[in-house]
């Protein structure tokens, strides 16, 4: 059962660093003002131009086109085509926008980063859980984001069928082995958090071997994660779980080899690709004189 | 002969933007605070930590460690060891980190983020100067930027060889197809330009055509852009311009066919993918108590 | 055990939201500068102050002192005499100022308001905690806090003894009547919650019946809430949930009945006049001319 | 005759201030966003909601709740149902909030928690004023306000029918005991500020003693501030300025001991109380699928 | 051919440094609120208000009328009734206010010192162009501008007939006599220049004898920029460069003076008195109760 | 008797605006960095700089120069030669800069724009000092000021000698003609200022007429402005206030007519001019390569 698509769409582009980004981009790309436009083009000149794919792809964050021209030139009309999420096809339609000539293109270029950019985490996102489409497993981002992009990025990844991993480090527990060496080991490590951390959280505790797995789960562990096992290792450690708690696999996953780490039953996969290395999909925006 | 980097990276590392956007970064990750090392630490543990490489990379963006993690906790103590710009292995170290464990943790992520962001573009921007060696070609970014590192990664690109392209829509002239479309044509828009634009700025047009290219030349153009032609079509062009103005080649162009289209004789070649398609080269920080 | 203090002051006094705070309540006070001392005061004169307290209680937010003091005049010196937490007595030293004395009173205000009012909380929420004591029932906070105030006041109550609740919407997951009663009932809900909500969080049900309660357990609540309740119904729900899950009681708990209430054998007891009723603890500054 | 309390709410409700805390408590609460009611909610449900008091108070910052929800969700339809100032009885409606019910959970805490605090100090300080009726006493505030909060205390307590004494360091001139210490002594002091201060203020002089009192009166103050005095104190020394300036009494005045100092003949009494130890008002909010 | 003018007003209404500054302006002036209309003014009296010119004036930044008034209260109808470069004489009504008197009343001042500024600024330089009118030189602006203004005294020299020069020192190159001091000759520099400098921008150089005139010129200058010399001696350093490149002039340019600079050629005659010296033109508000 | 012009200084320096401007200023002119320094200087290059005065002035703002600095490179020593309020006569060195030659050129311009501009103020307000010497008529600023620049301004004017009026809407009751159309009458609306103004502030009333005058008075004003008058005009109404209250003069005050206008008694004399059109003084930076 999917989650209310709409209202977390509108709560962030209303989100204060969704706002401070745009803005940001705005000011970095138009500074004080785009002189070849303001040179090149007969004055008051009317445009109509349409903002289209060029590859199948994952669209996400169009609403950002509105946004973005709101700031440019709030008389701009703006008319967004597609449902963040949806997939297009070569040359689909994706946002309208009707108005000043100069500000159509003096807001393009920032529109567009944002877009290609998003676009891009949907569409690799959607690769990855298509490659483990009916196995248990969810496709999990990571906090490997571009900085200043976190919330939109970790919609893109939902909009690719991906699941949010936690949002930073305040709202989930993940104790890594840097946590259990630097604190005596996985049983006093866990055995302290579970009792001073928050009561509304989990524990999730990462685990390298055997003896760490079951020391965890015998200190309380809510959750465990493998990193940067084989699939092979990770599907005898996943046995020895057997169900008890949720298992996510992280480290080294790609699409070639995320149907075989799918198929060690893990419940989880976590993948930082998705946010740090995803490939811009490439978009373009025709303008031409209004009728 | 290169410029100052030393005190460019100086004015970078004070720049409104870049200590804006580590802020942003570090407010975005850590929230109210590393919920995890609260509860899995010792009191007051002090610990040692490395960043390193984990494959061969060109560096960028080292001095954003000490940025980031003085906003964290200014009591910590962080050594860059290695230069913006230089090659670095396999496990080569490359900042140092020494003070409080739980700080040392909570800035990781997104030290991390940043550093392995900016030596993604540095990286493959090295890749496409080698490619072109010996050719005069230079490798140029473009406006296609992550928003809100546009300085950043336009630094990471000279740090990988590569040349700065103009840095927003009022520090350069470009007249592209649509403002030529939208304008009445070559000779009309590029007239208009010279007679409005800032007298400090050249005049850099799109050309499609043998007649826009003539129509540019003849209008005053002072330098010129081949978007989208295969590198036969660019050479041909290339040598109608007959070392009259720069030309730069833009569109399509990747590792594979950048050799093909330096050939051409172009003076600049400007690729998006340098700063929207790099994937990030992988870090880790290690961390040990202090002994 | 009690987590680490120290590292958690130190990155509260770093955090974004206290700098914010505190400056605009510099602003707010001083405006445009403090007409009076300019007026009043020899030119240069240098003083020596102390912050001492009026009536027991237990000091909370000393270290905004320095904070406030530094950004008012960087060359003031400032001594935190007690830890956070501390209990005071009757003129007790708390904070020792030294420097100029317009910058002295230029920021007496501002830091009394702070101290006053993070010390009230703190003192009152250790009264509830000494009325339980021995028995194993938690005094909890609640998002019942002042606007822009919240990391302060969460901090002055765990100061105070107490525990922390969720610090916002986005990092513990409590449903409440409302959403019961919006969503289509306790089952339909928590089940729709347990298949939705984000994998580090556990599910706090609010319940105000037996069948609520029966319908949260078995619909997988990890937590339970009783809210209204007189102590002896939730003594009898508390029964029925046998240990099951961890069970906290709310709504019209005051210091007359929280000892009652405690007894019911829950585990925590949020109370929201912790932060939004606690009475300023009475502090002042007394100055002299340094000699 | 009362001012123009409809210009005064308008120009707060536009307030830079005003507007920043509001920002920061929804930011402070909602964080990345409300997970219960994203989980728990069925997909565009909408509500109407009712803000309520629980108990006889009189009201302040009720237009807050308009400028919170336009934040949160510029879709929801906000009547506010009284005037600011108003006497409210047990379940008094307050607010109607209509449309989408996850966007009205979410903006509810702090909107209560804005109205819960400011009622409070507008309902104790309606109590005080009720206490002197009869008498010439005004009831006064101080700077003894919450940090952030300040013009929206001051305007809780005019509407609970105190006047307001200065809002900051820079628009109002007391000279407390401590200017006359360092100083050199009242007559010194005085002497001093009046040649040095702002035209357009009056002076303001804090009086311990019969002499100090004559000093300031010799010395051109405009008006007197009689500070921690006992009611017979007080009394005797308004005897002695018999009428040349208004006076003020202040410190240790409690709902008890009011009605014995505005006895005094005082003209204002100033009460830190008001602001720093109000107690929230009881308000709730109850919502309902819309119809 | 003039270029954009509408297009650019809407582009600078919008821009964040204009929002900032109207912004900081208001907070400046209004503070907590206008104590004198707030006790002076009749509850809700509205009314209807005219600013207009005291002199004959070019006025400019009107739009900013608009911006400011919408800030202090948005229910204010504001008609601006020129267009911005338009030649006002005595008494010319400029714009029109209508609504609360108290939120004219709060925004005049603000409102007058912007207004009188810029049109200042556009008088002074319409000035400069009628005095070398029917010569080819263009009266150029500096960055010798008020700080915080930059954006809008360079839009008032354009109303008032004058050209920008850069806008800051990142979309100009200018090598004055420091940097061929410092760099080691005008040879040395203008070279060093060429080779590093951004493609998109033109190389001026200060040259202050023929020999550093001739060394620019061999070395690739594509602007010369003449500094404190006499209408002579430019004139014959003009000759010289024989119409290879423009020429401006910069340095004791004097309303007095300004045509004999013109008369010896050159191109640009560049002005840091526009902006920093342009006395305000009187401008006033007069309002009436709407009938 | 002076004030205690250092502290204030230091507070201005600290202050939020000050800051704030000096930001913007920097960012406005350097925006992403000076192209033609990092283009035309050796790497690494140390230099010295001083700041000179071209033309004898009162120098004001000094400590802005090592503000600026600060921020363009917290490695620059900055010495400030000067005490503002200094008399300074031609080619006098008020500020000393050493370190990166890259770095006091990048910083140059704004700290001159500041500092010509302020010192501008001083100066033009010591020659009107200067002018009405002997009289007991202050010279006193207005509201008249460059938006963003009020406090540093009105510092200016102190330095300069002069007196500051109030220094916004909130801090100073000055009733104008406007008022007294608007609402009634002078004897209507003193009265109903005098009723509801705030106690800490005394009202100043402008008066046009004789039977004005006597109104005010009548009512209570505590301080007369007259506005527009002729010296013969002002003079014979001063005669009418017989000292009873403080009378200030405005309006059409020049350097020519300022001795004649306070021959007539009058108190304070206002002058918008002191401001808004003060020339700026010419200032200028030398510097060559550290020894």
């Amino acid at each position: 059962m999917p989650d209310d698509h709409a209202a977390r769409v509108a709560v962030l582009a209303q989100h204060p660093s969704t706002l401070k980004l745009v803005a940001i981009a705005l000011d970095e790309d138009i500074g004080r003002g785009d002189v070849t436009s303001a040179a090149a083009l007969p004055p008051g000149l009317r445009a109509t131009a349409t903002i289209s794919t060029e590859e199948p792809c994952i669209v996400a964050g169009l609403f950002l086109a509105r946004l973005a021209y709101q700031l440019v030139d709030p008389t701009l009309t703006v008319e967004v085509l597609l449902a963040d999420g949806a997939m297009a096809g070569v040359e689909t339609p994706a946002v309208k926008i009707t108005g000043s000539a100069a500000a159509i293109l003096a807001g393009e270029r920032v529109v567009l980063n944002l877009l290609q950019h998003l676009s891009g985490v949907a569409t690799l996102t959607r690769r990855f859980v298509d490659a483990v489409a009916g196995t248990g497993a969810a496709i999990v981002d990571t906090r490997k984001t571009t900085p200043g992009l976190r919330l939109l990025e970790k919609h893109a990844v939902r909009m690719g069928g991906g699941v949010n991993h936690r949002f930073g480090l305040d709202d989930g527990i993940l104790i890594k082995n840097t946590h259990v060496a630097l604190g005596g080991g996985t049983a006093v490590v866990v055995g302290r958090v579970r009792a001073r951390a928050p009561a509304s959280m989990k524990v999730q505790v990462e685990c390298r071997s055997v003896s760490e797995l079951e020391a965890a789960l015998i200190a309380g562990a809510d959750a465990v994660l493998l990193d940067n096992r084989s699939p092979k290792e990770a599907a005898a450690l996943i046995r020895l779980v057997a169900g008890r708690v949720p298992v996510e696999i992280s480290g080294g996953v790609t699409l070639a080899n995320v149907a075989a780490y799918a198929a060690t039953g893990a419940d989880r996969i976590s993948i930082g690709a998705l946010t740090h290395s995803a490939p811009a999909v490439a978009l373009h925006l025709s303008i031409e004189v209004q009728a």
